[in-house]
C-alpha cells in the first residue's frame, strides 16, 4: 500500500490510475497537482484525489510515490519544479508513451536519472481527455512496460510494478529503444494517418455533407483523430524520429496500393488486401 | 410486400438486407443465388433465404425483386446471366458501393440500362463477410443511397425506396459522381490507408511481437483492414479514379506532418491535430 501518492496531471491517464488504486485498496492518500484549479477541484468532486495542490513543491512533500501524468513537453519543467521537494526514497514514475524523451527531460532537469525514477508507459487509453473521461477499469488487461534504465533501483521497479499490478495491469519490461519504435509503429503512427485523413477530408469542399455519408468503419478509423493535439504534438516532437521511420515505411506501402490502382492491377490490389487482412486477423489473435 | 425476392450473392450485405425484410413482414419468399452450394445450404439452415438457386436463370424466374449483392466485378457477368430471363415488371436494383461502375456492368450486360434497374448502396456494413455475419438490424438508422438514371421508372425507385425503409434505413437519392467521390473519401480511402498501414507493419521484423502491444486505438483503426479483399479489390477497379484523386490529397496532408516532424514544428503539428480534432469531433456531432 502506498501511504501517499502524489499524481501531477489529473487527466484520463494520472486520474483512471488514482481511481483504481483506491478501489484496489492500494493507497491511502492521493493528491493531484496540476496548473488548472477549476479541473482539480472537479477532480476533488469526482473523488478522484483527496485533495490538491498547485504548488509542485509542496504537493510531492512527503509522497511515497510520485507519478507524472503530464503531456511529454510539461515532463522537464515539472521536474524541475520538484527536483529539491522529493524525499531521499520517494519513487517517480511516468505515464509518457515516448520513453527516450521523458528520460532526457528528467536527465535535463535532475542533472542525471534518479535511481528512484522508474520510466513507465501504460498502453491505454480512449480518445477522450480530462478527468470526466477517467474510469477505474481503463487499465485492467492492458499492458504496462517499463523501460528501466541500467542503473534503476530494484526496489522502485518492484513498487512501481506492484502499483500497476493493482490496477489490473500486465506489466512488462522492455529495452526503450525498442518499445519507442514499437510504439511508433503502432500507435504514433496510427494517429498521424488519422489526423492527415480527418484534416485532408476537412479541406475538401462539402466535407459536412461527405461526413454525413460516413460509415462505422471512418468512426472507427477516425477515432484516434480526437485525441489531445497537445499530447501528440509532444509525442511528436519526442520520438520524431522513430515516427518518420515508420513513415517512410508506410508511404512505401501506400504507394505500391496508388501503382496498382493507376495500372488497375487487380491482381497485386487483391494479395495487399489478402496480406493486410491475414496480418490484422492475425493481430486480433494475439491481443 | 414483395411476392418473391430474388437476392443473389447471400453474404454480410445480402443476407442482412433478407433477415431484415423477412421480420418486417416485408417478402413472401426469399430465394438465394450464389456459386457455393455449401455456402447457401448454410443460409437456409440460418433462415436467412427460404430456398437456393445455382442456376442464375432459373433463380430470377418469376421474381418480383432481384438484388445483386455481389462483389462489383461480378456484376456484369451475372447480369449478363439473368438478363433474359427477368420478368417484365422485375425490378433490379445493387447494392454496390461505386455506382457508375455498377452502371457501367449493367449497360454492358443489357445492352442499354433497364428503366426498372435502381442503382443503390446501403452505406453499412461490418469487416466481416460472409453469411454467418449477416444480421437484421444492419440497416437500421443507416443510410442507403440511390442513384438513379434519368430514364429509371419512378415507380421502380418506389418499390426499391420502400423496401430499404422496411429495413429501418434512411433513403436519399444523390448524383452518381457525387456518390461515388464521397464514397471515395469517406470509405474507400480509408480502407486503402488501413490495407496499407497493417501490410506494411506485417513486414516489418518482429512484428508479431509489436502487434502484442497494439492498444484500442490501433485495433479500431485497423478494423477495416479485416474487410474481403475480392470486394475491394473489385471498389478499387470500380472507382479508381475517385479514390486516386483524394488519395494525392491525403498524401499532401500526409506530406504536411511529416515535413513538420522533420523540422520538430510543434506548432505547425498542434495545428494541423487541433483542426482534425475539431473536423472530426464536429463529425461524430453530424453522425
Amino acid at each position: 500500500v502506498i501511504a501517499r501518492l502524489c499524481v501531477i496531471g489529473i487527466g484520463l491517464i494520472g486520474g483512471s490510475l488514482a481511481l483504481a488504486l483506491r478501489r484496489a485498496g492500494a493507497v491511502e492518500e492521493i493528491i493531484g497537482a496540476g496548473r488548472d484549479e477549476t479541473h482539480l477541484r472537479k477532480a476533488v468532486e469526482l473523488k478522484v484525489i483527496d485533495r490538491f495542490e498547485l504548488n509542485l513543491a509542496r504537493a510531492v512533500k512527503d509522497a511515497d510515490m510520485v507519478v507524472l501524468a503530464v503531456p511529454l513537453g510539461a515532463m522537464q519543467p515539472v521536474c524541475a519544479a520538484i527536483r529539491d521537494h522529493l524525499g531521499a526514497s520517494t519513487i517517480l514514475t511516468d505515464v509518457g508513451s515516448a520513453k527516450q524523451g521523458v528520460v532526457d527531460a528528467v536527465q535535463a532537469a535532475f542533472g542525471e536519472v534518479p535511481t528512484l525514477f522508474v520510466p513507465g508507459h501504460p498502453i491505454a487509453g480512449t480518445e477522450r481527455s480530462g478527468v470526466e473521461a477517467a474510469f477505474a477499469e481503463l487499465y485492467r488487461g492492458r499492458r504496462v512496460v517499463l523501460t528501466p534504465q541500467p542503473h534503476t533501483a530494484p526496489e522502485a521497479m518492484k513498487t512501481v510494478r506492484s502499483m500497476w499490478e493493482h490496477t489490473g495491469a500486465l506489466v512488462e519490461e522492455m529495452d526503450i529503444s525498442h518499445h519507442d519504435r514499437v510504439l511508433a509503429a503502432t500507435s504514433h503512427l496510427p494517429h498521424m494517418l488519422a489526423f492527415a485523413l480527418v484534416d485532408s477530408l476537412s479541406r475538401l469542399d462539402d466535407c459536412d455533407k461527405a461526413f454525413r455519408y460516413a460509415a462505422g468503419g471512418f468512426r472507427d478509423f477516425t477515432r484516434i483523430a480526437s485525441s489531445d493535439p497537445v499530447m501528440w504534438r509532444d509525442v511528436c516532437l519526442a520520438n520524431g524520429d522513430a515516427i518518420l521511420g515508420v513513415m517512410a515505411h508506410y508511404r512505401d506501402g501506400l504507394k505500391a496500393i496508388e501503382d496498382a490502382l493507376v495500372r488497375r492491377d487487380g491482381e497485386r490490389l487483391f494479395d495487399i488486401f489478402t496480406r493486410a487482412k491475414q496480418a490484422r486477423d492475425r493481430f486480433m489473435r494475439l491481443s
